[in-house]
């Protein structure tokens, strides 16, 4: 089994290359949920059916989250109403939600209904919720200070505000989700995709047990920088870096992640900065990482899950 | 003002007619709000919403419940992961039930969000719920006893079995809805909407309250039967009345309002039973009640509220 630390659109693009490469039923996914949201009730989980969609071949190509096909009546009415609408839920994607949200107030856990829905999907990969329990991605916006949820930063601030700090809120308390733990133990190879690393991965890394588990992996754990030559393909992770205080570069990359991993794989476009990211302790593979189209991902992928052999 | 008690359909047809003959700012509906619903998450209120969307001109006329143009996108999704899909959950519709909810977890009660959304669709006359309370019309099945919600009765079973008993579960508790007794006081002329009285009706007036009011109100109160020569013209009444024990005719209808409303309205079809309905201890208005237009409707909202004069 290949255990995937996954965040949402770069882990959902590596995975989709991973299952043309090793049989879908050997991979892992351990996602991030602490960007889910309660909104209108519902429990969304973005990166959770980021992946879901992004596998099951159902994502928008354009938009990069949501489902192909799309329609917007349901946000149609809410504009209408003068509800909030900042968060976008399209009608094919509620159904998910309805669904998930169903399940969970029957008493279900997350991960359970994870399984469901990716089933539902045609889904062949299995995707776990990094825990089951309530863990929050909190921001500190460096304007005001005032802090806020994290959709609220990405979607409705449409990450265009500096941020001033970042936390986990629940992650002393939360439990790392069934199987995690276990799918990490005997991997025979750990990834930390393409994801951000503050706000997509360290909410993972932010369960004791996971970040314990994963450092056990060291050596059997291959990282994949998601900043190019200094910036995010998408996102706003080599904003964040800055203003958390790292090197907003492979390098600021592989010193986040030179307990866990023992391969940092970089992008040819930065491979100048090679030996300084071995100067950090870490292997470095250089390689293409630009997953443009699924052939890409899955010459990633492969490159990848050789790194340690 | 006129105080109209309202379930769905029927109801709502009526009052479509009654704006055409009275300003509509001149109307107040206290609707029945026993069969709402939490599903998937989200708090559903069907005869609040009949009742705006038929107002609004949007209510679906082939389905009567729903509005047009509607789109099925979020049943489809909900299908294939094989969620609970017995409640049908149009696109549009669902932003309706997204507002409600959202506004509901602000804390705000369901009279402040039924006036936004009716004001939001565009209706024009006042929108009252029967309480903000917890209402639930509970019915139990002939056929092994049990209990169920009564959507689950209506829609999950489609009203296809035999009843042996309703209850309104929380009537002790709940209060009369902000501005219903108010209204029912000091009404002109107070309405009952040929809804089943006995679970659109029977729930509203269930809350002691409104109960007592209408009868403080009895000889300015007007019936009007939605049975029509022995049959309901749409959904369970006449089987619902046989079931619980009452006949299932005009003088049936009489005799459970008898003691609320000084005149009962019944179709030209019945009216070969006026003396009995009178024997009741109820004035009778023989007049056209089939409401097959908003013409129709109008006629007989107008004589409807011509009656006491």
């Amino acid at each position: 089994v290949i255990a995937v630390l996954a965040g949402g659109v770069g882990a959902a693009r590596f995975l989709a290359g991973l299952v043309r490469v090793v049989d879908p039923a050997e991979v892992t996914a351990i996602v991030n949920v602490a960007d889910d949201l309660e909104l209108h009730g519902l429990h969304i989980s973005p990166d959770l059916d980021t992946v879901t969609y992004t596998l099951a071949r159902q994502i928008d190509p354009e938009r990069g989250w949501g489902l192909s096909s799309e329609t917007w009546q349901a946000m149609e009415t809410l504009r209408r109403l003068g509800g909030a609408t900042w968060f976008n839920l399209g009608d094919r994607d509620l159904g998910t939600h309805l669904y998930r949200t169903h399940r969970l107030h029957e008493g279900a856990d997350l991960s359970t209904v994870t399984a469901e829905i990716a089933k539902g999907w045609g889904v062949g990969l299995r995707l776990l919720p990094a825990t089951n329990d309530r863990l929050r991605t909190m921001v500190t916006l460096a304007d005001d200070g005032s802090e806020v949820g994290f959709q609220e930063y990405f979607v409705e601030r449409r990450h265009g505000v500096a941020v001033s700090a970042v936390r986990f809120e629940g992650a002393d308390e939360a439990e790392a989700g069934p199987g995690t733990i276990d799918a990490i133990e005997q991997a025979s190879a750990v990834v930390i995709a393409p994801s951000n690393p503050l706000v997509s991965i360290a909410p993972v890394l932010a369960l004791h047990e996971v970040r314990r588990a994963v450092e056990s992996r060291r050596a059997d754990t291959v990282a994949v920088s998601p900043i190019i030559a200094g910036r995010a393909l998408k996102g706003p992770a080599d904003r964040l870096l800055v203003e958390l205080g790292h090197e907003p570069s492979v390098v600021g990359v592989a010193r986040l992640y030179a307990p866990l991993a023992a391969t940092l794989v970089i992008d040819e476009a930065d491979h100048e900065l090679a030996d300084r990211v071995r100067a950090e302790g870490v292997d470095c593979l250089v390689t293409r990482t630009v997953m443009t189209d699924a052939t890409a991902a899955a010459e990633l992928a492969s490159r990848v899950i050789g790194a340690n052999r």
